[in-house]
């Protein structure tokens, strides 16, 4: 998606190690008119689909979710990274190793909210090692029903992630993938 | 705001302790066409106001913020909960008790997405002990920004977050606001 991926030239900020900053627009600062674009790019090209339900990990996926939800006029639910008073007892989990916090974490869903019926498209802003979609895969599943496809905002394309759940499968449609980056030479698109 | 007090009313869970669960739309499930009604009622509220930056914290607050910024047509911002390695050095804090998790944490949001030129609409989805809500005030005005108001999707009113902060000269304004609830007697609004 060229919207993105020029805003990714000119506002993002690579660092060593791996890390791409977006933080001024994609998941810090949020420019909803920019999700809204990509929201309409993702209805785009899972129309016809039959998505019923978005599902997203929070935090910064939650609000491209919000937006994609919109756009397909159904219900987003986002994935909690812990257990709080405020969940139901009866929830689908899945452990996940973070790639940008380190450690792992577990991912959780209220039974109540995904069902065997459900077409869910997973909405996320970055793919990397593919971790953290692994996961919410792994909850769609534990609730027999379908992955539609991932959305993914920037797919890191130097890492196994996105060729790992390709293979497996599952339909992986990511808005800027990056071949390459690094502090001195900058970023390049596949 | 009707259609939220009867969403409440309807499909809220009062449990013991003071607790609210509403994940079924509100905060864990997102009915973003809900949200949009909502964002729509804070525009129609804060218009006018110049507001020119919605500003939430994370996570439950990002989907109602990201409607709300695509009604003022702003971007928003979210306070993060923890440092992470792709947050900038030069940030915001405060210090924040949970009534939900309990215990404290520190809230951030990097110096880079607050100005003082900056009129801020803050949102969340809970007011309560206003804990998290005087946490955002501070950091607005740690940046030497314009708080313009809150806007908050369910007030517990019978709990001090909201008279305080209004004490204080901070305009609030809550969609729905609750003026007693238990698990035998159900849902009082004001």
């Amino acid at each position: 998606m060229r919207l993105l991926e020029e805003r990714i030239a000119k506002d993002g900020i690579v660092k060593a190690g791996g890390v791409l900053r977006v933080d001024s627009f994609l998941n810090h600062q949020m420019d909803v008119t920019l999700y809204e674009e990509m929201a309409k790019e993702f209805y785009r090209l899972y129309e016809g689909c039959g998505v019923n339900k978005i599902l997203t990990i929070e935090a910064s996926g939650i609000g491209i979710a919000c937006l994609t939800a919109w756009a397909f006029g159904c219900p987003a639910v986002f994935a909690k990274k812990s257990r709080t008073s405020n969940l139901a007892d009866d929830v689908y989990t899945a452990r996940v190793k973070s790639f940008t916090h380190g450690g792992e974490c577990d991912i959780m869903v209220s039974k109540d909210y995904l069902h065997p019926e459900d077409r869910v498209l997973i909405i996320d802003d970055f793919l990397a090692n593919g971790e953290a979609l692994a996961g919410l895969i792994k909850l769609v599943r534990d609730a027999g029903a379908t992955v539609v496809g991932a959305g993914i905002a920037i797919e890191k394309a130097f890492q196994p992630g996105g060729e790992r759940i390709r293979s497996s499968g599952v339909r992986v449609e990511s808005l800027a993938r990056i071949k390459s980056m690094s502090p001195e030479g900058g970023i390049e698109f596949c």
